[in-house]
């Protein structure tokens, strides 16, 4: 049960997905007497979640938690055979992966599926928030660098130990961490693949804040609450997808292309009545709607 | 007046302009009745003054001040009508845009007027300092990203608050803000879009330094002097487009290209006087322009 | 001599390298009575080194220090004539430089000794750590830049002195600088051009953490063992890859698309035996070599 009461509405085997009244939504990895160990099925769910239920317009921020007492201890390394999900028959080149990839948009046998989570968080048009409960491990760990934002409760342990498992960091870690913590900072965390206290995790930039354990959830939804009430979901997705974007590209002159167009479509949008709003000294009323965002790139 | 006493020089109706003894410049937003709030003049003049005025091979670096209390209080919002300056009539693409400017360097009826600001800017192969004094909400904020570095007063207010408007972080600020202060804090700040003081603003890396009031200029002008004093304008215009370009360049073999050819030109030019001065321990005498910087992209 | 007491075996005149049992080795700059100034020779053999000597798959990190009270004290100037090695009887353009490029590996009288040294420490994929003894100035301060880690001494002292001398920062350190400590912090160290103290270099994130100067190469050899024992090359090879290069890329897909194959490749190499160990409690036996990475690129 969610803080407010809800009862969960998912269809899912392990995840819970809840949607408050400020459409606040809470996304709960919900595998407790494993540690919500990543599986198979939870890469599926994560996935359609993302791509589907947080995408209604009534859901305007997402909490992602852990069940229990930790958020997320990495690859489920209890289940029999090929744990990673790949296809060992195939030897892809790079070239290969990019043809499959412009061929259809699965190819179960190769892509990491961590990716495939973590590509579909990064792609929805609102403020996703990780509230780092207890343990965060491997995809535990890279899954929320994906997030906008991560808090953590003391009780949190971040670690990047691929290293120590002979395998990489994975799902797009890679383009997420530097920008997150600095090249310096996450070098450092992947090569010693330790296991990061709260503090430690604080202190590189990695978490934003760090809470008790009972007031992390609040927390999260403070700050949920700080970015959905009177403001524009357009805006807010709009301003995400250009603050990842140009904060990527070469050149100031795409930013400027995309946030004329950005400023245009918005200024004949929710801004007439953000405007207004200003200049009457009352809350406005936005009507845009994330589903329908204009295409600016 | 400046504080060394020369008097304005300008023609500009919204802004001061003014040069002391060492080349430095103080660029002061004037229209302390309207909390120096942006408008299309002052668009206008802020593009032109860095487009002409602080181009002048007399000019060695830019300090940016608010008149009065504020820095800029944003877009004038009391202007009647279309206060974005956009032309409502046409609904470009992203196609459009490009076309457009490819075809001419302005097109009035879209571009955002605060990007052609800070293009300017940033295109400006010398130090600019902002020295934030007191409120910089909106554009106010932006602008001040394509600076170089920021000192703030104990009065400074920085806002983001384009969600509560319904419109986008403008001015090229999605390609500024994240390489400030890392993406984590760049989406909190613009999806709360909260006033920030001071404190909070250097705590999370977005000024330099926080000063008493008194002292913001003169730490602004100390450290511009600590630019210019016996260092070559050429060395550091060719410094400025290194690190931003390269800083956003895919690989480092970019930046060994750009850096040998700088190198190079420089070790013809200023380098010579530089390392005679050097080994004759003595101040050098740099005669290079930063008008006339070699070809580097 | 080594700490651990291995001769040195290297036929540099300019450089110790020598390797422990653990497989961490020390490239020690070795020009004690010139404060280990960086000439021709030093950059054909530091160069050499990353290229042949470092890539030997019995050493699995490499630290860099200095010889004496300094680390480096940047280009050699005591030399007679041109000190930077180019030949100024030609006047490259972009373009010529990128044909002779394309055309030789060499350009001996255009190409920036300085990022000869860099792109191959980038290159090594393996762990580098600078330990930063003493003054490490110009070229001194920028070949650290591409190591990633930096440890300093209490009497480390870093400058970017280039604006002084009239020449530009290089070494490809346009690209580093940023991605380290942000680009507000990178400009304000290249503008001022000043010699910084252990203390503000680590304040402005540059180094990682600063020491007693006795207890800096310890410091720097026990976080080395930390990146190598149990810990799988082709791993932390890939994985370094991918954070430079990712951490440069426009879009998270890229990131997708090669750390699938990274995952993919290591997931039936060194993987297997990870996850083997992790299920049974011990030690893991890796065989991979970072001699023998896949194509991830």
């Amino acid at each position: 049960m969610h803080a407010d009461g809800h009862p969960a509405v998912s269809g899912y085997e392990t995840l819970t997905w809840e949607v408050d009244g400020d459409g606040i939504a809470t996304l709960t990895l919900n595998r407790p007497d494993a540690l919500n160990a990543f599986d198979l099925t939870m890469a599926r769910e994560l996935e359609r979640c993302f791509l589907t239920d947080a995408r209604d317009d009534d859901v305007r921020a997402v909490v992602v938690t852990g069940s229990g007492r930790a958020f997320c201890a990495g690859m489920d390394l209890s289940a029999e055979g090929n744990v990673f999900g790949l296809d060992e028959s195939v030897r892809p080149t790079p070239e290969d992966l990019r043809a499959h990839l412009a061929e259809a948009p699965y190819h179960d046998g190769v892509r990491d599926t961590g990716g495939r989570v973590t590509l579909a968080i990064h792609a929805l048009p609102k403020p996703v928030i990780a509230a780092v409960n207890g343990p965060a491990v491997g995809i535990g760990a890279t899954m929320t660098l994906a997030m906008d934002l991560r808090l953590a409760s003391t009780r949190a342990r971040i670690g990047f130990v691929f290293g120590r498992l002979g395998i990489v960091p994975e799902a797009a870690s890679s383009w997420f961490l530097p920008r997150i913590v600095g090249i310096q900072q996450a070098l450092e965390w992947v090569y010693s693949a330790e296991v990061l206290d709260a503090e430690t995790a604080l202190a590189g930039r990695l978490v934003r804040s760090v809470h008790e354990p009972d007031d992390l959830l609040p927390a999260a939804y403070d700050l949920a609450r700080s970015f959905v009430v009177d403001r524009s979901p357009v805006a807010l997705g709009l301003a995400k997808r250009l603050l990842y974007r140009n904060g990527a590209a070469a050149d100031p002159l795409e930013a400027h292309l995309s946030d004329s167009l950005a400023m245009f479509y918005t200024s004949i949008g929710d801004g007439l009545e953000g405007v207004a709003a200003f200049r009457e000294k009352r809350a406005p009323r936005f009507t845009g709607r994330a589903s329908e965002l204009p295409t600016i790139f």
